[in-house]
This record gives C-alpha cells, structure tokens and sequence, in this order.
C-alpha cells in the first residue's frame, strides 16, 4: 500500500494508508498532495497553500528546512509534485468545493495531522498484526485523524455522484495542524469560512462508544500554547560553575511551578509542560533550556488566570538562576457556542442513519479543537455550526502509544455526512 | 544531682548536670547563673548581662516571653535568682577575671548553649543508662558545649588555688550562643576583648580521637545565618485557591532553589535550610512561611557569592509565586587567622600535658565558631589568639540525637588549659 | 461583651460575640457551653460530649494538653464549668430536643469552630471598627460558622416560644469541627440521625449575594485529610552533612510534587498541602517534617485517584532523600444527595420568607461540608435531607484574614429555618 | 584554510584549522586522519583504530549512525579516506612511534575531541575576527584540545628531526573523547602503556597564566558519567492526563533533588546535570526523560557518596511519578598520583625553557582528566608518570561559549615536551 490510496480504495484501506504514513502538523504534504489529487479527480474545484491559508496568521510555523525535509519525504512516499509545490512553507490546507446550481453553502471540516508519539511495537496492537502501523519513525496517528480524512475523501466521492441528490454548494476543508490549536486560524483568516451557511465538524472517539454519536460536543477548552525559552550561562561544570547560570535548573523549577498554579474554583484548568530540552554536554553548565507549554481553561477568564499565572511562574524561575526568560504564543483554541439549529440537524440525521444505534445529547470531548475558530466566523456571519462526536471504541487514551479506532465508525461517519448534506441541501431541490 | 553542682563536684558531675539541663543560645539562665555563682564563690570578679553583652549588638536576640519562660524554667531548677536578675534580655555572658600582680592578660573562651535537637531514647545512648539525659523535651547538648563549660569551671577552681603559680590577670568568658554564631559578636563590642594579651578557644570532638590534641584547628567557614519570611495571600483551598498566594509553595521552592546553587570552583560553599514553618491550617493557602537558613563558604569571596546567590534565590521563588519575601540576618561567623605563637604555645604544652598521647598540627573543625571575632579583636590589638581542638571520641557525628562524647577528654581538657596558664603567665614570676 | 451573650440577646450580638470568641475544632468550649446552657435555659433537653459523640469515631481528635488548655481558656471566658466538665476529650458536641406531641423528626445542623487564621488588623476590616474582632491570636472565624451558632441559638428560643405552631420533634444539632470534616461522623455514629425524618443544613455566603437562597447547593468535593510525617536523620549541616537525611528537603519535593499530580479528566480534583513544619535549628539537617494536606474529587473515583497518587507520590519523595514517611488520615467528606423532597420544600419555604429576594435553584458551595454523612445516614433511614444556601455578601473569599458576612443574612436565616419547620411539622396539627 | 595543514604549517595555523574543524569525542576523524597523515609523513611508525583501542571497552561509544556521519563530514573536509577507513566505530585514537636504538620509552598524551558548545557571534572573539571560528554549529573546541593536538603534531616534527638529540622510543598518543572520561580507559586496555617508562600529560589554561608553568597538577576529582532514561506513559494532556505517568516531572524533581544532594565534609563533590531531553509534544504527558549527569568527588569515598545518593535520588523520583528509571554508566575519571621524579623534571626543564617567566610547584586543575588511567597503568608497571599545566590566559572559563587561549603559550608548550624529551632520553647517548 505504499503506493497512494486512489478514490477506488475504500475509507478503511485509506485510513490504513495514512496511519502507515503520518505526518505532523504544517508538514502533512503527502496527506494534503494525496487529498488535493483525488479531489481533482473527483471533479471538485481544489485550491491549496496560499490561496486556503493566510501565512501571516500562522502561529508556529515550520523552519524552511523542516518543510524541505517533509516535501522530500511526501515525494518519495508517492505524493504528486505538482501539488507539494504549490504548498510552500507548511500551508498545507486543501479545500475543494462542488457547486450544484444555487443554495446554501455547507461546509466540513476534516482535520489531517498527526502527533510526535511513537507507535508502541507491542503485538496486540491491531496496525502491528495487519501492517499498517506507522513507518515513519516517532510519528504516530494517535488521535485518529487519520479516520477523519479517509472519512472526508470518501465522502467526497459520495457527493460527487451524479446521483447524489442535492443543489447548493459544498466546501470540504482539509485542515492542517489542527494539534497545537494552529491549522484553523490562517484558513479562517484566508476567507473560507465567510460565506458559509452551514457548518460541520466532528471528532470520533473521546470515549464515546461505537455506534453511539453526540449531537453537541461539549467540554471544549480555552487553551493557549506558548513555546517558553530560558537563557543561562554556560561554564565548566567543575572548573567554574559559579560562573554559570542554570538553564536547566530554571527549566525544572519552572516546570514543577506550573503544575502547582492553583485550581480555580470558578473553572476547570489544565497546564501540560509536553517538551523540555536543555543543555549541551554533560559537563557544561546548561546555558539554554527549550519549554513546550499549554495551559487550559474552560472559560476565557480561567484561561487567563491560568496565562498571566504562568507568566508570572516562568519570570520567578528565571530570576531564581540568573537566567532570562522569552514566550511566544504558539497556538489557541476557543471555547465553543454550538448553533442549536446546526445541533437539531445532526440529531435528527444521525438517528436516522445506518450503524448509529444510540444518540446522546452532549458528551464532553475533554479538550479542544481549534475548529471552533471557524464554527465562530461562520456563526459571526449569520451561518449555522455544529461539532458533534462519532463514536468509535478506543484501545487506549487519545495520544496513547497504543492508541486505536474501531474502524466501523468510518463508514457511519461518511454515511452522517451524506446524511446532513441531504438534510441541509435536498429540500432545496 | 536536680541541685545545682557546686565546686565540689568533678568535673565529669558538673557536665552530666548541665547535660541534663540544657538552654538553647541566649537563654542559658541556669548555666550562666550556676557558673557566676561558683566563679564568685571561688573568688573571680564576675560581670555578668549588660555588663559583658551589648545589647544592641545580638543578632537574633530571644522574644520578652522566651527570655521570661527561660528565667522561669532556671529559678524552677535552682537557678540564684540573683543572678538570673541580672542577666535581661537573653544578656546570658559571664566574664571571671582574677588578678595575681601585673602580666599579661589570658583569656579563655568556654560557651555553654545548647541545641532544638530532641536526645534519642534509644537504651544504648549513654546518657539515659546513666540518667543524665536531658530534662527538656526538644532541646539536647548536642555539640558537647557542656563539656566546655563544665572544663570552665573546673579549671576557673584550679586557677584560683594559692598554690597555682602565675602572675598577671586570667579572665574566664562563659559565651552564649555560639549556635547561630550570635553570642560572640555583642561581647567583643562590649569591650571584654580589648585588652587582651593572649586568648585561646577550643572545641572537643569534631572526630578527633581521643588522647590527642589539634594545636591549630582548620576548616573554619564564614557563615551567614539568614531569616526568612515569605508572605503570600491567604484563600480558601477549595473555594477560592486562585485568589490565594502559596507562601508554603514559595518556600518549598526557595529551598530546592537553595540546595541547587552551584558551587563555587574557588572554595568550598555550604547551605543548609534548617527550619521550615509554613501555613495555618489544612484547607488553607498557606500566607507565611518562615524558612532559618545558613550560607558559608570557606572565603569570604565564596560567602558573598552564596549569599547573593541565596538572595536571588528566594526573590526569584517569591516572584513565582506571587509572593513578597523578607530576610533578616541573625547572625554571622567569619575565618579564623591563628597567631603562630599561640598555635606553637597550644603545641607544646600539649605535648607535656598528661592524657595527651599525640600532639597532631591541624585538623579541621569543618564548620564554624564565632569565637573567630574575638580573635580577631584580640590580634586587632596586638594580642595572640588560637583556636585548637581536643580530642574526643564521639558516638554520632555532632548535632545528631544520640551525640555523645568520651568524658575522659574532660580532665584533659582542665589540665591543658592549666598548662597554657601557666606557660604563660608562670614565666612572669 | 465579655459576659456571655444570653437569650436575650439579638442574633447580631450573638454572633459578634463568638467572633469575638473564635475556638478550633474539638475545642469549642465555650461556644458548646453556651450553646447548652442557653438551650437548657429555654427548655429544651440537651444532651452533650459522649452522649452524642462516639469518641472512637473521631478523627483527628486534640491532645489531652490541647484540650486542657482549651477548656480553661472556656472558662476564663465564662464558659460555664458543669457544661465543660460533660464534654472531655474534644466531644464538644451538642444536641438538643423539643417534643410537642407525635410528629415527624426535624433536625437541623449548626456548625461551631473557627479557623486557625489570624484575623487581618485592617482597619477597613468592620470587626476591627466595631470592636468584635477576634481576643485569640491566630484564631477566626474566617468562614461564618460564628453566624451559623447564632441563627441556630435564636432559631431555638424561637420554636420553643409557646406560640410557635408545630408538633413533633425538633433536634437542633451544634457540631463541632466541621474543618477539616472531622466532626460529623462521630455524631453519625453515635446514633443521633438514626431517626430522623427530615434533616436541613446550610451555609451562608459562597458567593451567593445577600438576599438570595440557593434551594440546592451542588459542587460538594469528596475530601480526605491526611496528616505525613517525613522522618529523617539528624547531623550538623557543616561538620557532617553527608550522615544526615534530610527530612525537609523530602518535604518540600513532596509538596512541590503533589501539586503536580495530573488533573483528572472525569472530574474536577483539588489538593492543598495548607501546613509544613519541618527541622529544628538552623545548622541541623532537619529529621523531621510534618505536612497536613488534603485531597478532593468531585466522584469518588476522582478521590481515590487523589489519594492513590498522592501515597505514590510521598513514598518517591521520601526515597529520593533516603527518609521514611508515614501518613494518617485525619478526616473524610463525601459527596452529596439532595433529597428532592426537601430541595422543594426549602425552595418553597424561601420563596415566602421575609428578606429572600430572589430564590435560585442551584449553587456551587465549592468545596464541602461533612454534613453530608448526616444526610446519608437521614436518607438510608428513608428521611429527606437537603442542603441549601443562605445569601451573604462577604468582603472576601472564605478563609481569607479579612473575610466578614452581611449580618442581614442571620435574621433571614433564622426565619427560613423557622419557616421550614412550620412547613413540616406545621400540618401535622 | 579549507585543507588540511600540512607539517609545513606552524603550530599555531595548524590549531586554528582544528578550532574551525571541532569534532566531538570518539567523532575526531578529521583531526585524527589528519594527525594520522602527517605523523606518517614524518617518518613515524602510526597505529590507529582497534590497533590502540578496546572496542569492549568504550563507554558511550557512538551510533553507527553518528559515526557514519562523522565519517562523511570528515571526508568532505579533507580527511584521507584510507585512514577513515581504518577507524571504525568511533575508534580514533592514533599512536605514532619513532624509536632511535635502545633506551627507555617515553610517552606524551594529547586529546583531541570538542565539546557541544555553540560558538559565540561576538565580534569581541578573536577566533570570529581572524576567520578561525568553527563552522561546524553547535561544536566548539571550548576547552583548548586544539591547542592540545597541535602541539603534539609540532612536537612530533622537531622530534623526527634528525638533529634532535635522543635515544630510546618516544610514543605519541592523540586521545579522542578525554571529554567525558571515555578515551583514555579503551586505550589503557589495549596495552598502549603497558610498556612506558615515563609518562606524560598536560593541560593548558585553567586560569595559570600565559608564561608560568605548574609542574604538577593538582585537584583531580574522581568523577562518573551516567546517563539517565525515565520511562513514563503517555496520555492526551486534557482528555486523559490521569492515565499519564509524567517523565518530564520524574526529570525535574530529580534534578532538583540532585542538586541537593548534601555535600559531604570530609571531601569536596559536585554534580551536574548537563542535559535533558523529555517529551515529544504539548499536548501529550511525556512519556520518556533522558538526562546526562555526572557526579564528582575529591576522593573515592566521597564519589562512592555521590554515586549512591544519585541512585537513591532518581529511584525516588521516578516513583514519586509512577515512572521507571533506568541507568548507565558512560565514563569514569580518577583521582591522581604524580610520580615525585616525574614531576621533578618538569620542573627542572620548565625552569630553562624559553617562554616559562615562572614555575610554580602545583596548580589546580579543577576537575579531572581520564588520563589518570594512564598515568595509574604506567605506575602500576613500574614507571614514572606526571599531568601538569601550561599557563595560558584564557578568555573566559572552559566550556564557555567564549573560551580563548593565548596561542603564545603552544610554542612555550612544544619546547617543554621537546625538553622532557631531551632531559629524559638525551643522557642516554
């Protein structure tokens, strides 16, 4: 299967494809070259890079040598030339659009990134026994969005049918670096969303079982992610350590203080140090360390407790070892306002479709998604949005080494989304 | 043996009392009235409080109601209350002085406070076989100060016998506090010092065998004793941690902080936290935390660099925090310079002194005594002053619970200070 | 207002009057006193100390020192001396009963200590300017229980007016030591709910503003209160560090690391380390360190997480600095059921009370209350019990140094009791 | 000065080319083959690779993937391929011989390897102003083994020459990774010294001035390089932080926790913890932690110490987070013992060599060098072995990112071993 999935494949042998090549955020060439192809060749009007993605608005984006290294990649793993190139420095979202006469315009959000996890090589894990596991070394689909692009790409070839029945326009977006709150604000900024009517986005898992969906996700989290950087002094370890100043040792108390900020009883809040990375040799004193850091909070006010905390945490670390300190924002993601009307539609779609057995109201998805941003401008705008949750049983955790769908879901996700098209855009027939 | 040991007693009975009556710095009503009370018995002009102490020179001097409950405590165990009358204000010095002609002046130095340390129970602890364990719960003779003092006054016996031959003035100073290194400093500005010709302070123990005498001791560390006090914002734990500032979380990282400094290439450094209280209740944010710490460095050039280390330290925790921090310091030692004529005269009578079976020429005391500022006083005005050590096998290293000392050092001790006497002023006849 | 407040006195004086008098848990002498000798004044039967506290059942009991030095301050203060001598060993409860013919059992809590917090010397602070601040150093009544003695003292000279309508039984429950939710379960125990038909507790202030009563309070916090001893070795910190194991050090990692146990994703979890006290001296490597801390999850799943943790992570933290540790649990709340019957009868009875302006249906008390075994034990009986919110303005957030309630709040706290009681036991006549 | 310098260049073009060429330990294949190279072009006997290094003795011995990189970024830079191809796996010791009739063997040691320092951009540093400064990022000689191997290679010329008066064998030695203490003890075990009858070593810098010479160095401390691996698990930050195990906490704690490990009296230690890596992304509880520490101590006992304190502290600490941990020793220095006639000469041919203004006695190194392994093995097998230091200003401490030497001192540093040699072997004609 190392030869790209085309539009012949079915959801299951294109999520096993994308699962054995995972790509991170801002750097999902393959993926993107591979939806953009089949998209064209579905005879959906695709515009990539630049024209989907507005450069200035991307927080965190990749070094130049970062995007050369995943385009070469793409390119050996089969991804089309043509494609890659017009995808410069990570914008790496595609967006394909069919328009059938006039109506609404529905929009779909379907997210393509990856996470830096490491695939665990345990037997039990289904991806090892039927080959499809990760080959790209400390890269893994762990969160399952790989499931949700197979989904969207077969759905887009439903929709394509000649006798699909609907009039309208639709929008399919494919969204790059969705972990890290970063992929959705550029495209916001870019203008897909302005004129959109009705919007969709969706995740499967967050624990809820197989056959079940949630109309309303809930749960969504304000977050703010900040890339943190300590400066020391380095010296002998042994020959003059008064001369140095401690990088790492600012890292590591600064680290333990921010997971002792105070809970907030108006709120739920979360911090997560994920990367920490300081120091040289062994016998230097640590003149830099590197902090990958978020913080969460359920209300905006929670949020910025938890971010004017951490700034405050990070400065006395600094100033404990002599050390200076920089932050930079590195990515967001919003609370969440569903449109009950955009709710209503997913309840009454999903209780109609094949392989849904139970539809619950709200489940929370315990964390965030930065497709809020853009369920917030189609909304600012007078449009309809939605984020509902497929279930699908989960092997463990999302971001899990072990971390696995039950992939009977895709099928029910691609036939929930036929389904609001039909809803949203047939009885305009 | 609850009455107070006269002069009667041996020299092993007077220490086995005072062990069981220990007085923590400042506070030493018993032992100091007991000493005044037998010096003036044998005939030694004796000063005692503001007479010897400049109040405005103690460094961490003990609150009204300590100084009352000590008083109290002293009269309750046979105390003079005479004496005790005459000491306010934790002003706990005695000076002895005898004159035989003129000559030279000889002082010795003997403190007598001893330690918050809580004597182990344990069966095999020497004291409790014998029942002079300590009386008060908490506090220990722990660095064989008892000894000291209980040497003092044997010798102070000794001296003033007809038939001891010397000539000039012999002047016996029963510091306290020499924990914390706060007793010397206020009777060196009240004068005692000044005139001083020849001084000599010893230590016992400090892993030195028994039998054997150190005429130099080495290893003296400056030392600063710092108070601090973190003030945050008291809360609700559960209902309103956020508007709380953890003052214990400040200190828990001020004092990892602490113990991280590095150290210094040039000379050795040393921190110790000693004292954390911290909070008033469970469910409370804790709003204050007092932290007693000591830096030393073995210059002074290392003791400034730990000094303004451990300030930028507990800034930098209060900062983190949200904190303010306040430190106060209680007390200083410094090094030692030894006048080689003192250290040659401890040398040789040392070597002719009976229970003395090796005369060694340096060993370190690895830590401090603030004896060093009378020293320095002393050789200030042209004197000669050393420090030497007497050997005493110790059961556990000093400071710990089951510290104990072979009392067999004691006589030792009386006879070498004899010797010194008489070296000194014996040739004057 | 150093004579005791009597029944004459208003609710306000009442109240001032134990603020001016704060005690801790299992030392409410004085407050226990006046409470039985006002209700015995007024004719109800009140039974105290063993009859209705199962001594076994008490967490966290106080010394036999505590509780002396606590009952003589009772009775310097005019606590009256036969009352004292019935509650020995902090069985400070009381519970007093009124019987006016058959009818349901109607019992109401009312909880008594304070907080060891040292009342702000502000002079904004209206205690301050009114002279009813606390007359004990490092006692106060930051969190309203001062109001909650007085509403239930007026509130039983009320029912027991001859003109007061009712039959049945009324039980008026004092506890003690709701801080640190120590006090209820003894009560439990010793049988005094095992009848009870219907049981009402409440608090006032939470940020319910004046004027308001929340029918329901919600957000209870399963709570469990730990004591940890860290035992370490003692040595002096120059001459011997390396024979010491230092206790503090393992205390302050300790701390640093339960802060940093993992928020739950299920529910909301909380712990408060709210006490250190660690070493000695200041040149004594510390072998000993005492923390109280507490843990809290809105499930019980979420607590024992907490807990299991929390064991986790004091064990490491004794290994890491080669001490021991040892833990022992102090007190336990659990969570809550409202019984719906007695939701809506407080939601009725408030609706028509003279000074509830508005009438809410939930609020968050944030927190928790060992109330909630009291109700537990009404509800397995097949009793209705509810907990319910009593509108205060306060000047800060509970537990801060200068937390102070709008004393409005007490009269119509007094008549919503009043009022519930009519409502239940009123149409029995 | 791209290519590489021939014997036709002077010692100090030669180490400017090495300062712009810095390899890391057990990488040097550039300045190994070049070494290589020009020993065998003046006539030296050369072994290189397994012929002078145990492969079963190298700790920390690199990837194949680093070698192989190494390998390609020497070749690119000049090196000879056919001595390349004779190091493999990091094996890049080279040993010269020249022998002229009989007589004793004389051995020089020079090391070769850079530390992971980034160069500094300050226009202040004379290496930026000259053209000279490393091209290789993150890779600095920031210690003076450029210094180091190009007095070898000078020493080597003069001494091949035929005026130069000697009889005997003289063996040069160019170490790779002394950084670390791994080379030395792989070359001790291929019997490279079994048969040396005098021994020498040198460093040049710590903070003895340009001119003077100590003739023995002193300070050596034991030390052990261990590298750190904390296994956790991992777990989505927000959906499911309770099912992570934390690594990067178990990283921090214990670096905080090895930093306060006590010091020890009766010796001087130190630890650093030069390097840590953890996580992988933000969002994900990190599920590994890996640190390089290493641990000093002045005598054997008081590395002994540090050793199982470490132990102790990083067992705690990965339990404190429900981690694992793992160990691995990567390198070990010893203390020293200097041959009393070995030292001697140095002295004595210091003192009449041009450029020494000054030779003093002993100087402190200040931390180790694993070229004590070869001094012990040549002791043990009856020769005389001593390690001092060439004075040279230097710029800033080693290992800093601005570290500089006085070149003046390479000269002054190639007529001293030129004299040794001549002293020891040129009385044998």
């Amino acid at each position: 299967m190392d030869t790209l999935p085309t539009n012949a494949c079915s959801v299951i042998d294109t999520r096993r494809d994308l699962h054995r090549h995972p790509e991170l955020g801002f750097l999902e060439y393959r993926t993107a070259a591979l939806a953009a192809e089949r998209l064209a060749a579905l005879g959906w009007s695709v515009r990539v890079g630049p024209d989907v993605m507005s450069a200035e608005h991307m927080l965190g984006a990749p070094s130049a040598a970062a995007v050369a290294a995943a385009q070469a990649a793409a390119l050996a793993q089969g991804a089309a030339a043509a494609w890659v190139a017009r995808m410069p420095g990570g914008q790496t979202g595609v967006v394909a659009e069919l328009r059938r006469g006039d109506g609404p315009v529905l929009a779909f959000r379907f997210d393509m990134d990856a996470l830096p996890v490491s695939e665990t090589e345990a037997e039990a894990h289904r991806p090892n026994q039927g080959g499809w596991n990760s080959t790209t070394s400390g890269v893994m689909h762990a969160c399952g969005h790989d499931g949700h692009t197979a989904i969207g790409l077969a759905l887009a070839q439903r929709l394509s049918h000649p006798a699909a029945g609907w009039h309208g326009t639709i929008r399919l977006v494919f969204q790059p670096a969705e972990e890290g709150g970063r992929g959705a604000w550029p495209m916001v900024q870019s203008g897909v969303f302005d004129d959109v009517d009705w919007f969709f986005a969706a995740h499967l898992g967050c624990f809820l079982p197989s056959g079940q969906v949630a109309a309303e996700a809930t749960g969504f989290l304000y977050s703010t992610k900040i890339d943190v950087v300590f400066h020391g002094r380095a010296a002998h370890a042994a020959m003059g350590p008064q001369e140095g100043r401690n990088a790492l040792l600012a890292g590591a108390a600064a680290t333990l203080g921010l997971y002792g900020i105070s809970r907030h009883a108006a709120g739920s809040t979360l911090v997560n140090v994920g990367k920490m990375t300081a120091g040289s040799g062994r016998n230097i004193i640590a003149d830099r360390c590197d902090l990958m850091i978020e913080v969460r909070g359920d209300t905006e006010a929670a949020l910025q407790y938890m971010e004017s905390r951490a700034q405050e945490l990070l400065a006395g670390a600094a100033a404990m070892h002599g050390c200076t300190v920089a932050t930079m924002v590195m990515g967001r993601s919003a609370g969440i306002t569903q449109s009950p009307a955009a709710v209503a539609r997913v309840a009454q779609v999903a209780a109609q479709t094949e392989g849904v057995s139970k539809v619950v109201p709200g489940w929370s998805i315990g964390g965030g998604d930065d497709a809020t941003f853009m369920m917030r401008r189609v909304q600012e705008r007078g449009g309809q949005a939605a984020y509902f949750l497929l279930g699908s049983d989960i092997a463990n955790v999302h971001h899990a080494v072990d971390f696995d769908i039950d992939e009977a879901c895709l099928e029910t996700g691609v036939r929930l989304f036929e389904g609001l098209a039909a809803s949203i855009l047939g009885d305009k027939r």
